[in-house]
């Protein structure tokens, strides 16, 4: 099982409208990866390690494959779009990290 | 629910040693964190998002708990043991991050 993460590093003055994110983009997403993704998840991000510290990111989104290259042929036919609509959320360029997964449970 | 993560950045010549952290290090933590843990999960950092560049992260660690409150009883007990032992497999400071679960599935 391979992870595709997605980070949206915290500015200050950064835009990142939580409402058409998950109403919208995130929907939109799931259903162009369809049953290629095997899980998924979005956290918004409250602070650091000490309370009252900012957190690294203010959201982070992530998939479930099997395999990377299921997620490239779930991914690639729909790129363009949905990196498209990233600017109609927020301002922040998001950071991908594809991980091997060694323990989900 | 609340996830709080742990980033270890990839750093030039750096020492993780994936033995110790994954058959030592987090049986130790989930020990110690018991039935309050929710969740537990690792990856280990493939590439970025584009074939062949490099992750952000080494090694990501998350787990998940029903509050802060319940994160924070579970591990302030415990902290001064579970820090000790990162020196035992890795020279990276670690990054915190305390999130809201939004999407989980």
């Amino acid at each position: 099982m391979i992870r595709v993460n997605v980070f949206y590093p915290r500015k200050e003055g950064a835009r990142f409208d939580w409402t058409y994110y998950l109403e919208k983009h995130m929907p939109m997403v799931s259903r162009k990866f369809g049953s290629a993704a095997k899980g998924v998840g979005v956290e918004q991000g409250t602070s650091g390690g000490m309370p009252g510290s900012p957190p690294s990111f203010v959201a982070m989104a992530h998939f479930t494959f099997d395999s990377v290259e299921a997620f490239q042929a779930a991914f690639t036919p729909h790129a363009a779009e949905i990196m498209a609509d990233i600017p109609n959320y927020t301002s922040i360029q998001p950071i991908i990290q594809i991980s091997d997964v060694k323990i989900a449970r």
